[in-house]
């Protein structure tokens, strides 16, 4: 396993150093089956259709469904199929983005396979990681899956339409993942009512502008 | 890796001659982060008060958070830290499981970590495993992570409560799990309306009783 990683970790370096040199930000999105990655996707290229240019890599286990989500949209999307594994990795990403432009790129964003576990460890060369976290899923989720919310620099605690309908503490979510990771950024999310995106984009355009 | 699986696969092979020779169902029970597995196993464990005698073996990466909350119930826990690994294995249950008398003992169920991906893999040596899929993942989940759901002899799908709020669409999940599964029992639970759980809790008793 360290092997494993260390290999990986040595690939993850070459990617930073090739998304470094042509000007292009890598975001790595995380989070459990279902918390809504791919429809903050969808919701976040909306508000950034023709200002940025951006390229998604989608990571599945063996379907293309979020892929096919994403083009609607109109953004070029590359589909990594995992065949059964349970994140992506440094070689992967290399690969796939060996056949990209990236000189005419601005960002790319990664959409692990879903997972709070396992993509944690994997470094794939990006500049930063977030992790969506469903209101649904518990309040209590960030100090039982820490490593993902360690490593992420923004979190989106998201479908904050269904506050309402569950037991979910905010304020307890939030001194939780403060106390793992004391600057980490929360977002208060929901693709239903459009409820925090504009902040969500307005952060990650930021991130842009900063390079 | 198949040497991970293949030394896994022989202990699991001894824990279920084991199991047998004492006459202890094991399930194992899978699911996302925040599908609702521990507050299931509350439910599900109030309505089996006195009936029959059960210890519950709780895997999670570091916390004691879901073995603290079913110990409230009166009934046993073991607690498994698998110091970040994303699923249990059979030695796992092995070594926890020799300090159990086992004669004493109709039913173990097994709470695997939050993960829909890994914990599919290994076999633990149960006499099945059942996954619980919230209503809140989106209905395109077996599809997406369809070894789970071949796996399991049964899936709950779980706060039903939450269906007006989402675009989950009961029929077409059915079909893709049936498709996926012919023969798998489907339960529409719910822990907060109760809708559900006697159905679920009768379909485990006779498992019981099939000994």
């Amino acid at each position: 396993m360290r092997n494993i990683l260390g290999a990986n970790d040595d690939i993850a370096a070459q990617n930073r150093k090739v998304f470094a040199e042509h000007g292009v930000i890598v975001m790595n999105l995380m989070g459990s089956p279902g918390s809504g990655k791919t429809t903050l996707l969808e919701q976040t290229l909306a508000r950034f259709a023709d200002k940025i240019k951006i390229v998604v890599i989608e990571g599945d286990l063996f379907t293309a469904k979020d892929a096919e989500r994403i083009e609607k949209s109109g953004v070029d999307v590359i589909q990594i199929n995992t065949a059964g594994g349970c994140h992506l990795d440094a070689p992967m990403i290399q690969k796939v983005c060996a056949s990209l432009d990236l000189d005419a790129l601005d960002l790319i964003i990664v959409e692990n396979v879903g997972n709070l576990v396992c993509p944690a460890e994997f470094d794939l060369g990006e500049n930063f990681k977030a992790v969506v976290l469903s209101i649904t899923e518990g309040d209590d989720k960030p100090l039982k899956y820490p490593l993902i919310f360690k490593e992420s620099e923004a979190v989106l605690l998201n479908k904050v339409d269904l506050l309402p309908f569950t037991n979910f503490n905010l304020e307890s979510a939030r001194n939780d993942l403060t106390t793992l990771h004391p600057t980490i950024k929360i977002f208060e999310t929901s693709c239903t009512t459009g409820a925090g995106l504009e902040t969500w984009c307005a952060w990650l355009l930021k991130k842009l502008e900063a390079r």
